[in-house]
């Protein structure tokens, strides 16, 4: 085990057998306390059964804990040191824990490279060294600490612990914002959600989410992780971590911010570091395999229910029974645009329903049982019943109305009585005030996920459909071919042609071309490509052809030819004198076929990517594009055709069909050249691509190198 | 007063002096009790202050109150009987009630029309007819009841009233639902949100929503109207209502069910009555100047800002201040889309900022003060003064994070401090759990808004500035041209020609065309006319001429003119041998511009009504359309341009411009044909419209008159 390994030394972190607070007070007596002092607090209040040293040479012992003058004279070797001192003071300490053996140290105190300033910068680079110097972990500085709610170490200073409560499940919860963690942890409390971890991360100098995503992916306990995210430090390793949790099959579920560019700005000025572009981090989510969700509290809507269905399958067909044709409705409104599916009910199982619900009810789905269903208790269990051993349905939601609260309770019970027979997964949506919180809470101890919101019910099942749909694509998948930097001729930009010919030794399909020197050779080569021809100027120097008017097209025999040929050339001469022309590229010329457009960049974050959409106004009107990390498979190209609404198009709106396939294929290749030039690349763009029925031809091309 | 005014006879249900209840039971002494007795339980456990007279022949008294053994017992004239007995006791009932001079009674029992037999319609029927009879009016049948929360009438069933609240405010309310009512109304509670009244409208026999919301649109202290709709009954009495809510300045917010397919079918299952298109809703919302919220919570979100803010004009520049760089940046990644304005400030004010925040803040928009401003408690009230002097911000949210409660409580009372001083109106959104709600609580009662969502913060905020956006229109708006119904030729579909001799009357510009009978005819039309021309067969039995082969364009000279002329009338008498044949269309041909779609329907609910859209592709694959109410004013044409994403080909993508305020016109001319059509128009299509940089022209149309 090096420092190199993943997750190296977050077991001393989340799981110590021991913990040294340094920064601890007498002040123990207030109300409110903050620091080390808090800590301490927490972990006394919460009952962490390991050993605890406060390190305070003024006192004899604080909230009833021996004191230590300082680290040296702690009796054992310590897995986990609180530093929650003045930043200058930091380094000294770190020396003596490194002197001392410690495993890893948190460290609340702010002041480093946070601040933006150079002394905050050199602080944060001196005690990373120092940690390396003794391969001691470091989580933070200007950080919260974390909380292990399974072994009930509640190692941090978070506001979120006034609650008073932890609730221990597995969802495990990793984030880039102290602030937001601490006002949700609150909240995912109150909703009677269960954790495993939760784990900020400070300036991340050393311990990143990364490694402790891959901690907890192999912790049993642990069935999903929830991660708040301002940026990914490092692409590559966090891939790793992706790839494993698709291997292991948990789900990661990712919060992002800075969507907007102000809220990348707001997110840059918390953190310091660097936002990437928004659309490339939904592009790596979702080819790795991690659910991007788009609401804070979604993300543990989310998460409760992947961890409480963690052992049932996909759920193609859901039944909805509700109390209430209202809440019917609003689900059937809902569920529609999410993808979800409520099949209608055979005539056989709708009869059987009716024989159970109120005469008023509907066995349509939904399946209305009316308020009426009060009076009649043991109807939600036959209803149960009934869908449970139907094929018709493979998931049941209860959609529950306010209810008087004794009645409620009853239900509940009904509810948890079912379930307890049930083959299928059930989710609960009681939609109602705390008054029916008693019943509430029956349902969310006995591990049913529960929630008071009706979109929140169906973003949280839309959200896990769409992971069984990335984890089969997962399994689907061609290994990703590697590939080696090529060299390439020269930097800078390349003309039409020289862009083309490199693009064909990779198997991308351009037009037929020759590249003519003269009238006699254009002439020629005209003759030898067959009429109707494009020609235009070939030259690096002249990168806008319509601009400079270097373009002609459609040209139909020798006297058109003559003329175009005239033409472009004096045209390149008058608005770029001193460009380097390489000659006339002569082209076929190709009818009909939709344009379609292909770019690449390099992002210093990301890497080679690429983008697509149909072309003209599709991508200029709509924004009607698709971004992907490259190289792509031929699924994934498939599937980026398939994002655009401009999909419709190909497929055959107003009875034409195009070669979709070779689309794909191109995008393929096209993505494996991105792959091959690496940072080489600046930019590379395909525009137009004609996409006829029988193929696709790259009709212009532009790249740049660096 | 007759009871065709709007609202007459609701005083008697929402502000009734005296109550008798009619199917109430000695089983008071039960917990949980329903109908009738429940009423008479809320009544006193509310403190109901009118006279209360049970009614039950078998009791002296039930819970404290004197028994009568019959309605003509009771010694007064009674404004509101509550009845809660069988439905087939409910006519004998309701003679009785006539016949004691009652004003109004509100049916609880159900097994009326909502029930879809001959029996419950007639049942409804004849407690109608009694009712006109007397004047007396009905809410319900089937219903839960109503509360008045201002005087404390709580006249209702409902299991909402177990949370043990009646918080009184400014917010109406007027919903389609019992159960989502119950289940809503706890919830608004438990948000410390205030409502003046609560009605449930039951099968709406007689009083109607527009009944109710004319009532409150009267009442100074009510400042906002929110209603739950699953269909409106009369939309030419619900206008009425809309107009006068915009004349008095409240907003009427609305939440519709049935935007999906198997929503509406689970709407008409529950209601028993016809659902409209959800289309044709929007729009009707939009025109009447109501606001139509997506979510059931948001209506309430949306209705308390609303309420707190009546007093303000609106917010263009809002500053947010947050405890947390997080929370900012989710919020600017929300006001974004939103439309939301959050300015970046001058330096002068960034400068006087940083001055009173913590070092490591910052003073952009969003402002982050970070969570240290907790030990620098005056910050936010300087701070505060810092935007409510400024001219750069008009409106300030605060974004808090959770924190420890006691500080909490006291940071809560400084965000009120600065509200009683301020100028601008202030937005809280206090993301945290319920270990915070005794500060949250600080900050409702003294009524200034508070969310603990960021997303319903921006939606509320968002709603507001588009209901401010709908008042301006109101008062810049035009008087609507009243229209008489026209003659109409004939029914049935309408050739071409006679189409568009029609749509010329009323100043629908078309292509230049002459209807010409034969060759000889033909030829000379197509010389009048000038070539390039277009020929056609006109015949109003052949509706797709495209199919049927029998168009040719761009006919440049006789010689092609001869031979199209002999292949169309062949290819006519070929496809439809016993087509009545009107002659041969000769048209202009119009090159370039963009192709356009205006069609029209009528609606037995909403009635006339166009559809606008760039022709072609946009509206095939994009279905980037919009729907509006006929007629419409050039302003909401513009508007109708202006809400299609394809508004940007029209505005100049790629260098070309077109006439877009000829279109507007078109639209205009189009909504007045088919306002004055009315009922007679089963559809009318013009299709394309070719729109130039010059102006529009109607190149092909199709009406069908019934």
């Amino acid at each position: 085990m090096n420092m190199d390994n993943i997750g190296y030394g977050v077991e001393a972190v989340l799981k110590p057998n021991s913990i040294a607070i340094v920064g601890v007070s007498g002040s123990a007596s207030k109300k409110e306390v903050v620091g080390g002092t808090a800590i301490l607090k927490n972990l006394l209040r919460f009952g962490y059964t390991g050993k605890i040293y406060p390190i305070n040479p003024k006192y004899e012992e604080i909230m009833g804990c021996k004191c230590f003058k300082s680290i040296k004279d702690v009796p054992e070797i310590i897995d986990l040191v609180v530093i929650a001192v003045g930043s200058d003071g930091v380094p000294a300490l770190m020396q003596e824990c490194g002197d001392a053996g410690v495993k890893a140290v948190n460290i609340i105190s702010s002041g480093f490279a946070e601040v933006g300033t150079p002394k905050g910068k050199e602080l944060q680079e001196k005690i990373l060294s120092i940690a390396h110097t003794y391969g001691m972990r470091i989580v933070g500085p200007n950080n919260l600490g974390s909380i292990n709610l399974l072994e009930k170490v509640a190692a941090s200073t978070s506001a979120g612990l006034y609650c008073d409560k932890l609730i221990a499940g597995s969802i495990g919860w990793v984030s880039q914002s102290g602030a937001l963690t601490s006002s949700l942890y609150g909240r995912v409390m109150d909703a009677g959600i269960g954790l495993a971890y939760v784990v900020t991360l400070g300036n991340e100098s050393d311990l990143d989410m990364a490694d402790f995503i891959w901690y907890m992916l192999d912790d049993e306990r642990v069935k999903v992780i929830a991660v708040y995210i301002e940026r990914i430090k490092d692409t590559e390793k966090f891939k790793k971590v992706a790839l494993k949790a698709m291997q292991v099959g948990k789900p990661i579920i990712a919060m992002k911010t800075g969507s907007s560019e102000r809220g990348a700005a707001a997110a840059m000025a918390h953190t310091g570091s660097l936002v990437g572009s928004d659309s490339l981090y939904s592009a790596f989510f979702k080819q790795n395999g991690i659910i991007r969700v788009e609401g804070i509290d979604e993300l543990f809507e989310t998460a409760e229910l992947f961890s409480q269905w963690s052992k049932y399958g996909s759920v193609e067909n859901l039944a909805v029974v509700t109390t209430s044709g209202g809440a019917g409705g609003i689900f059937a409104d809902l569920c529609e645009p999410a993808g979800l599916n409520m099949p209608p009910l055979s005539k056989d199982i709708k009869d059987r329903i009716m024989k159970e619900i109120p005469e008023y009810g509907s066995a349509q789905n939904p399946i209305d049982m009316t308020a009426q269903i009060l009076q009649m208790p043991d109807a939600l269990l036959e209803v149960g019943k009934i869908l449970d051993e139907t094929s018709e349905v493979d998931g049941v939601l209860f959609a529950i109305s306010a209810l008087p609260p004794a009645s409620a309770v009853q239900f509940a019970k009904n509810i948890v009585e079912y379930c307890a027979h049930s083959k299928k997964p059930v989710v609960v949506c009681w939609y109602a005030g705390s008054m029916n919180g008693e019943a509430i809470d029956i349902i969310c101890q006995k591990g049913i996920p529960c929630y008071v919101d009706f979109e929140a019910t169906v973003i949280a099942l839309k959200r896990r459909s769409q992971f069984l749909k990335y984890k089969k694509a997962f399994a689907d998948k061609e290994d990703a071919p590697v590939f080696e930097q090529v060299e390439v001729a020269k930097s800078g930009a390349f003309s039409e042609s020289e862009s083309k010919s490199f693009l064909r030794k990779y198997g991308v399909p351009t037009t037929r071309e020759i590249l003519a020197n003269g009238w006699n050779e254009t002439l020629n080569a005209a003759n030898e490509i067959g009429y109707p021809v494009v020609i235009k100027i070939d030259s690096a120097d002249i990168l806008h052809k319509t601009e400079a008017d270097v373009v002609r097209i459609n040209i139909k025999n020798d006297a058109e030819l003559k003329i175009a040929f005239e033409q472009i050339t004096q045209n390149a001469k008058t608005n770029k004198p001193d460009a380097k022309i390489n000659g006339v590229l002569v082209q076929e010329m190709i009818g009909g076929g939709v344009e379609a457009f292909i770019g690449a960049t390099y992002d210093a974050q990301f890497g080679p990517n690429i983008v697509y959409g149909l072309g003209g106004i599709y991508v200029e009107v709509f924004k009607d594009v698709v971004q992907s990390m490259a190289p792509v498979s031929y699924t994934e190209a498939m599937d980026m055709i398939e994002q655009t609404k401009s999909a419709k198009i190909l497929k055959g709106a107003r009875g034409k069909t195009y070669d979709v396939q070779s689309l794909a294929k191109l995008l393929v290749s096209v993505s494996e050249v991105v792959a091959r030039l690496g940072s080489q690349m600046s930019e590379l763009d395909l525009n137009p691509v004609i996409v006829t029925k029988d193929g696709v031809k790259v009709v212009d091309a532009l790249l740049i190198t660096k």
